[in-house]
């Protein structure tokens, strides 16, 4: 049967890459054929034991692996079937299968675009990532991330309620969510999007998985998005990965005193498409959305409506927010720049913060925030 | 006597653009015999007030000038004559002449970089303005830019008292400084650096003419750095005519929520190169500065440490290092043995020789220090 062919072929084919069993799979169209031919295939002293594995492969890991499938909304998708992403199957180190769970499997052949970043980003960070991602979401795009804590949540809540919907890229088997304290956002997504991984049920994460993740990340989406990322950050494996497919990268600038910039700044100097708005993604990507004959949905948004916010005629409240300045400054900074004493600043700065004109930081710090709705 | 005939040429000569004038002049050669043959070179009907000018000039605006010329660290700078700076004459439309005004008239044959930006930046900006200047006037490098209020301000203020020193360049004549507020720059400036302008004594500002003042602080420049601009700023014009006279644009990235920082994002999208640090232009420049010979002041520096140094991360200078030895190597032979372009080895070079781990010798020759990691 195809099913348990696969899941002997999967219990041999663990290996970091998937390229040799990928051109033997081409070579012989089925899991069954590659399992009668293998030991002509492969060479026996480097895949003694995943020749091994195909002889006998382990049956109660087999039942395992068959009773997670028998669940409602879960599914293996594999290399060569017609549900497999064409996207994907363009890297030569594809997949050689996907588990997938969720009410929305259609949502890996739609148009993605992967939103990765810091797993501790900036308030400010998170809330461009979320907003990005629902204005993005709302107009169709299915946003893809990895489930991390910071950037990769905040993407997946923002799209999760849009019509475009989100899919998580998991470094670990679907019944094994990590990080932890995401196991309702992944519940949430199974329940609204989708969850998929290259790792099989019961596979726990691994470092060595995350970079291998990311190329599915990159791999399933027409561009990457860098939101906020240190110079060291992950997320730059993600978006040189997409640079290596010939997937479109794009960064969000941010202030060179914020190191959370520094890994955008390196993108957009090495070609990334600096992005201001969620709206530059569109315009990029339109020709080959275009040229797919994919339509994204048009949003008729109300108009906008000015602020309500006396208080702000008040010059002093106009200086205060022009000495604050957008990366983090201590109280007693913003005080002697703006010639007032740090009581004054301090109910000011509070006015503000309500307002969502300006972020309060740990140590005391503050920051001005884009004006939000 | 040349003066008298330069003095009746620019009274004549006061038009925006000095095209027609330019090429007549480089045709006759001197003044004198422009004076002439204008009748012949310039159409009656287009230039018959300049031509009544040139045959009657007046003469009690020539002894205001005469007057004003005849004070201390005082000159007027003609094209063609030996001290006009050479990077302004490739312009087609060159300013006839330059007013200066300050101790240091040799700045303006020096490397220099504009740096330029809003009139009402954030105090975070003015603050990168001041310690850019201050770096690169450090190592040599002059600063150039209008006076200004805000970004202009911040970095004459920042080069004032460094080796490379300030150049201002006005849009109005030099005993009519604009913005007022200016006026104990300007003069810190004559004292110490240099203050130019296209326009005669005595001629008030008129916004026509900052466009063509801004023509002049690029093209007296090897490069141009924006700090802070809205989409709107002048800034971006003179950032676009350095870019159209083939010189290097560099722009400062900021917050997406930072209406100031729009002007950079969009120059960085035209191709500007993105800086986070000073440091990051003399890499750029590395190669030209090479090219004319110009040597940058050296700084001595406490040591750094690999953290420091992010870029010893990156193989390719680690293989830099190690191919280049202890003993004086010309820089073809290190590019061959790199396997790197020259223009990539000079820059590396420079990062390397900033970084107190190679030394530059005579003939573009370099040798490492012995220095332990």
């Amino acid at each position: 049967m195809r099913v348990d062919a696969w899941l002997t072929l999967l219990q041999a084919a663990q290996q970091v890459s998937t390229r040799p069993w990928l051109e033997a799979l081409k070579r012989c169209r089925s899991a069954e054929a590659l399992i009668a031919e293998a030991p002509r295939l492969l060479s026996r002293d480097t895949y003694a034991e995943a020749l091994a594995k195909l002889a006998s492969p382990d049956e109660p890991t087999a039942d395992r692996w068959r009773e997670w499938l028998a669940q409602p909304h879960r599914a293996l998708i594999t290399f060569g079937s017609r549900d497999y992403p064409a996207r994907l199957a363009e890297l030569p180190d594809a997949p050689l299968a996907l588990w997938v769970e969720g009410r929305e499997p259609a949502l890996l052949a739609a148009p993605q675009l992967a939103i990765v970043g810091s797993r501790s980003p900036t308030t400010d960070g998170s809330r461009t990532a979320e907003e990005f991602a629902r204005y993005l979401s709302e107009r169709g795009l299915t946003i893809t991330s990895g489930l991390a804590t910071g950037i990769d949540g905040a993407s997946h809540r923002g799209a999760l309620r849009m019509v475009g919907g989100t899919i998580a890229v998991l470094g670990s088997g679907l019944d094994v969510i990590f990080p932890r304290v995401h196991a309702p956002l992944a519940a949430e997504i199974a329940a609204r999007g989708l969850l998929v991984s290259e790792y099989a049920p019961g596979v726990a994460p691994h470092k060595l998985f995350f970079p291998q993740r990311n190329r599915i990340i990159a791999g399933l989406s027409l561009g990457t998005l860098v939101v906020e990322a240190t110079r060291r950050s992950g997320s730059l494996i993600t978006a040189r990965l997409a640079m290596d497919q010939g997937r479109e990268v794009f960064a969000i600038p941010g202030s060179i005193h914020n190191p959370l910039a520094r890994g955008c700044h390196h993108l957009i100097r090495q070609g990334a498409k600096l992005v201001e708005e969620a709206a530059d993604i569109l315009v990029e990507l339109a020709p080959q959305l275009r040229e797919e004959g994919i339509a994204l949905t048009t949003v008729v948004s109300p108009p906008a409506t000015p602020e309500d916010m006396p208080f702000m005629s008040d010059p002093s409240y106009q200086k205060l927010l022009k000495v604050l300045g957008f990366s983090p400054t201590p109280i007693a900074d913003v005080s002697a720049r703006a010639n007032l004493t740090t009581a004054e600043v301090s109910s000011m700065l509070l006015q503000l913060e309500l307002e969502g004109l300006v972020e309060a930081l740990p140590g005391g710090r503050y920051s001005r925030l884009g004006k939000k709705n």
